[in-house]
């Protein structure tokens, strides 16, 4: 299982991903679900994955090989918006669909994928897109500013909660830090170390890209106070009036 | 779908159940998911259902009407202990998938039930027990002294950072609203109004029933100083202190 949580906000995006896969509960390994596209000063991508590890991998190759389409071949780094991006990487998916879906379909595995996809090119706009295991896809909205895929349940009340669109991007990387350590603690399939990705809009680079470990004492400190503030508040809350019928 | 959630408590028991039944979004009705069998100063048992609608309502009119078992008809006011109750909880389960099943699977409908059952007979002890769709069940310890059942991801945060086997009564019905309130903002097939049973072990009758309808104050309350004490305790959570590689 994994999960992968994208903020799109006013000034910029946030991107959260675990890194654990497992074949079962006795086969687990660490692969970063997070890939980065960048020509300075000209554009940035950030795709993250969830699914099936290897369709997630055909994708994501098939993406740095390039896709022919119309006689040329596209990649993250040609694509000439945004959009065309998100569209790329449906076609990726729907190509890796067309060679291995049958075969596992024969054999009862479900062709379970799904991605998301951030970034800005210069002149044509920031977004942030969901694609799904069909090549079809959305995109994260001011009213909805945040994607998540994966084993997202867990993590979802304190967005839905608190993210808005005018957000902080400081804020924004506490929150996912919360979303994500509540998916931690319920899941044990989502698993440390967890890649985080800060980008400012404009930038056209990342404003911060670290690796986090179960040793960083700023994740600690969100582990702790999180926990420490939720029995606060429900301590603080009076206790029911409710008397028998 | 459903949200019911049970607290085994070292004082007593706990359960919350919504009411939302649907078949599609846009056939929704509210059915009580909760039945309690009560005889004064012996026995107490109150049963939550979730899944399919027809499945849950074959087995509880089972329990009712009583299952023939070996020359004798068993029913929740008959049998001696707890232990023996979850058994023909399963039981009725089985004999619904004997009837059903077959039909069902024709159709492509899974057979989808599960039960919490928790209570007290008089000499024997109090016990929470769920049953799966299969018959066979599980019990709550004091190491997880609470049972989920339906669309249990969102709620289960707070109760797996907070709940502990001697959580007080008054407490531990706090959690299961907060736990209940994550659960109706997350997921629209989870509805008001919710049905809270409170017992309290020994008393052989419920400390509390009450049906908790979108009006009640004390619910307001909660959801309000929810939502604020997160969105406090994630503002005094201090900013990260990354810095970019």
């Amino acid at each position: 299982m994994t999960y992968c949580v994208g903020l799109g906000l006013k000034d910029g995006l946030v991107f959260l991903s675990d890194t654990r896969t497992n074949a079962g509960v006795d086969n687990i390994s660490i692969f970063s679900k997070m890939h980065v596209y960048h020509i300075a000063d000209e554009r940035i991508f950030v795709l993250l994955t969830a699914g099936n590890l290897g369709i997630a991998q055909a994708v994501v190759n098939m993406l740095h090989e390039g896709i022919e389409t119309e006689e040329r071949i596209e990649t993250l780094y040609t694509v000439g918006t945004p959009f065309r991006a998100a569209q790329l990487v449906g076609e990726a998916v729907r190509r890796v669909f067309q060679t291995d879906g049958e075969a596992m379909q024969a054999q009862s595995v479900a062709f379970d994928v799904s991605v998301l996809l951030g970034g800005e090119i210069r002149g044509r706009g920031m977004r942030l897109f969901q694609i799904y295991s069909a090549g079809n896809f959305i995109e994260a909205t001011p009213d909805t500013p945040f994607l998540q895929i994966g084993e997202h349940k867990y993590g979802k009340p304190i967005l839905d909660r608190v993210v808005q669109y005018d957000t902080a991007l400081t804020d924004g990387v506490k929150l996912v830090l919360v979303s994500m350590d509540s998916t931690l603690r319920s899941n044990l399939t989502v698993g440390m170390p967890i890649d985080l990705l800060v980008y400012k809009r404009g930038a056209l680079e990342p404003e911060l890209k670290r690796r986090i470990t179960e040793d960083d004492a700023y994740f600690r400190v969100i582990r702790e106070r999180w926990s420490d503030a939720l029995r606060e508040a429900y301590h603080a809350i009076p206790p029911p009036p409710y008397t028998s019928d």
